[in-house]
């Protein structure tokens, strides 16, 4: 296969929405079969084929047929498998709701055996007097505890939903584990537009068996070069998530001299990584993405100092939720210190993803809060400020706001300024208010990555990430991602998470035992 | 690395006892850590360290240590799963047996919480009422429903042993399946010592987990080469099980031309086939060993018209029990296939490891029987000669051995002459008496093949893997394999099952239901 092909993907791609969700993508282009229209305006259409032909009954009858084949003889159930994976994929997002909702329910935990078991076992014990006393003194009566054993074995397996075994069927059958990553991006998909507990059930399970299949233990670290296939380089051009890649020059730049790109690629899924990571290697820690992605040309890698991960993009929506990346990232720390010796300083230049949405909500509460404020001011005939108020601007920096802003501003805050200008983009292209917002959006910025928090972790997701596996918020830096994306998520603001190698388990540890965020001083 | 260093194994191997199990070689070769004298004769040595200053008091400590630490925070615990893994090793197999059963007890399910779940669980039914025609009807009860889903969840959680975790760890840390293979290779050791209930739930529990890390979805299919690196192709030499490499030669002309070797490889043992198949392309279905490997030169390969499996190993002792041949042979037959598309027939050349082990017992059995009919028959003063008798041999067969064996046999029956004769080698050294004993050898085995079963399968083990994958016993060839474990395991004779691509599943599927063993008309 040429590289003709990927210029042509990459065409295609600067012309689509480039920020369309990369969710179902990866399956129109590594699939040939026919695009089914995903959205089905049939509520009910267990009866009715798709416009393909395949109903959600026929891909049914199929699972049915490859579970209801004994453990033993796996050999002809294989040939349901490939039906049904064949179905599956060709059957709209109606039908494939109906048929998740159908295994959840007709293929749940058998009740009435384990409550049967569990009976059993309950009596069981009263019968053989075998306390908690005596297993924790070391008595070995073998036939009671043989007994136990057998009935733990058969609580455990009972225990387990019915399609647990059809999970198992479809790993192993070739292709498979990619349509169980198929099957729970849909499941999420479907559990966002409701929760229901049976599906919510299925997605818990089928993650957990996922968490297994994935284990670091089956996955090999690949470094992506400009010498790999197209077919795999176009998968890296179509799941750049962070930074999307904008055509062949900016992809080769990031595969060659004084740059990395990994990839985690499980033998079951070949040609296509899971995750893959992308590392500039830096005279020092850089300020903004401009400089590592165009800007400044590569320098020699001998000279380098500093190996800086500027992105890292998992593949498959269906994998959400299992950390595939602190496994990656210490693999490839591991490689770069052996292959670039001279690198004495581990760093990220991270996105922050949560940060604007978080300000303006906060905004907006304290405009609310504010409004609530008079309100009560009028009717009680009191002065407004009130010690229940945050003050989110300091004084000089709402001063400074309400000057630079020329449009009509009667009786408004330097707040509701604020969250005015900062729905849209537009302030970025005059210098003015950018100096304006600079102060209190990075002071924010600072605190929003230091301090909030959700259920005792960092409320950023990319935070949480790299906190998680021991990393410090070392800088955050103002203009380093000017793309529309950027300056929506975050103001255009960077962070630089450092990875001191001496004290990764240690910070590790201490945050995912107390929460505690380790920051640089001089961050705040 | 040289093939020099091969050569040099290749040495040492011929020099040492070529029939020694295999079991730990492969530790010893791949591993430059301190070989520890496995066998230790202090009953107990909790407290006392072995020989090279590593007690198994210590090595107890980094598991508990590695176990101790919570789930979430995992990079602390890889200091200890190190030190673990580095002291097991270290350990004497009394060591070994110690911590295995302290790790059964001491980490086993935790009753208590089991039975305090179970007893909520079952109250949670009455009280809320949902039995299972609910359940079934598809009412959806949310919030009852979501009970039982996180109660199942509980109990599924609390049913695991503890030393789940501990395993679980152990396998995403680096060198850790490899370790568990090891780990388990020991219990089956102890196990065969004495059959302890705790470690027997320990053994069952780590098969299990075994057999979903090792699903065919995390394995790949490599053609070993002459181009391989002499590390992997010393281990095709330690560990070829069934006709051992005699020297670089041979190994060579097995990896060239007309000839195959496949290896699964598991990502986290790298370097190291899990199991392997040796594959000879032939104009026909071989009858002997020897013209497969090394009286005939090779055909060119687009003569072929045979796929010929003649060997089949796999290199985990600690992965008894799990099918991995299965797969591999699926996967070899569709590569093949492709690959040299003249192949019409897909056959082995097997040992028969059970054949002599049953006849000398057979006729061990019988003569006992006639000894005790004689000493009836004095008591009753009747003739001998009784209907309970089996006939082993045939008139004219008993006949002919009789004939041929020219030392004193007054009073010998044909049977106690065969008994005799076969418990040494030493009958295949003279023409007359392998005449003698070929037609009785090989109708017995014919028998053996298709009708001796255990449990309702075939009693050949290599029978019972071929018969379970689909294949037919097709033909047994005499004087096939002429080396002495050939002639002590089966008097010298191999058999070929066939597998007829178009009656795999139906074969398959019939032997595993009804045990019907399949074979060629011919061959009774």
């Amino acid at each position: 296969m040429s590289k003709k092909s990927l210029a042509i993907l990459m065409r295609a791609r600067m012309r689509g929405a480039p920020n369309e969700p990369h969710g179902h993508r990866p399956q129109q282009i590594s699939r040939s079969a026919p695009n089914p229209s995903r959205v089905s305006d049939r509520s009910h259409s267990s009866n009715l084929a798709d416009s393909n032909g395949i109903s959600a009954k026929d891909v049914k009858e199929w699972m049915q047929a490859s579970i209801s084949i004994p453990a033993g003889s796996r050999d002809p159930a294989d040939a349901y498998l490939e039906e049904f994976s064949q179905g599956y994929l060709m059957l709209s997002q109606e039908g494939r709701r109906e048929l998740l909702l159908a295994l959840s329910r007709d293929y749940d935990v058998n009740r009435a055996r384990v409550r049967e078991l569990m009976r059993q076992y309950l009596s069981l014990e009263l019968s053989h007097g075998a306390t908690d006393d005596q297993q924790s003194s070391g008595l070995d009566d073998d036939g009671a505890l043989s007994t136990f054993y057998r009935m733990e074995r058969n609580l455990r397996d009972a225990l387990k939903p019915m399609y647990a075994e059809f999970f198992e069927r479809l790993n192993a059958h070739p292709g498979g584990l990619k349509l169980l990553a198929i099957l729970r991006a849909d499941l999420l998909v479907f559990l966002g537009e409701e929760n229901l507990p049976s599906l919510r059930a299925l997605d818990s399970y089928l993650k957990e068996k996922l968490i297994t299949w994935l284990s670091p233990a089956a996955l090999e670290l690949h470094q992506i070069t400009w010498d790999d296939s197209a077919s795999l380089l176009e998968k890296i051009v179509a799941y750049e998530a962070v930074h999307p890649i904008r055509n062949l020059i900016d992809l080769k730049r990031r595969l060659s001299v004084g740059r990395r790109c990994f990839g985690y690629f499980h033998p079951a899924i070949p040609g296509e990584p899971l995750i893959f990571i992308e590392v500039a290697l830096l005279k020092d820690v850089a300020c903004s993405i401009q400089e590592v992605l165009w800007d400044d040309p590569p320098i020699p890698e001998c000279e380098a100092r500093c190996a800086l991960f500027y992105s890292i993009s998992s593949t498959q929506p269906g994998l959400s939720g299992i950390n595939l990346g602190k496994f990656l990232l210490k693999r490839v720390i591991d490689m770069l210190r052996k292959d670039v010796p001279s690198i004495a300083i581990f760093a990220t230049l991270s996105p922050i993803p949560g940060f604007m949405q978080w300000l303006l909500s906060k905004l907006a509460s304290q405009i609310k809060l504010a409004e609530a404020e008079t309100e009560e001011a009028k009717l009680l005939d009191m002065g407004s400020g009130s010690a229940f108020r945050e003050s989110l601007l300091l004084q000089d920096e709402e001063k400074i706001i309400l000057e630079s802003f020329t449009e009509n501003v009667t009786g408004k805050s330097g707040i509701e300024i604020m969250h005015y200008l900062l729905q849209s983009s537009e302030w970025v292209k005059s210098e003015c208010l950018s100096a304006a917002l600079k102060p209190p959006l990075m002071r924010l910025c600072a605190r929003y990555l230091h301090k909030e928090k959700k259920r005792g972790k960092a409320l950023d997701a990319v935070a949480n990430f790299h906190l998680q596996n021991g990393a410090i918020v070392e800088r955050i830096n103002w203009m380093a991602d000017q793309s529309e994306k950027g300056i929506r998520q975050s103001g255009g603001i960077m962070v630089n998470y450092v990875y001191r190698l001496e004290e990764i388990d240690k910070n590790a540890q201490s945050y995912l035992s107390t929460g505690h965020i380790h920051a640089s001083p001089r961050l705040c």
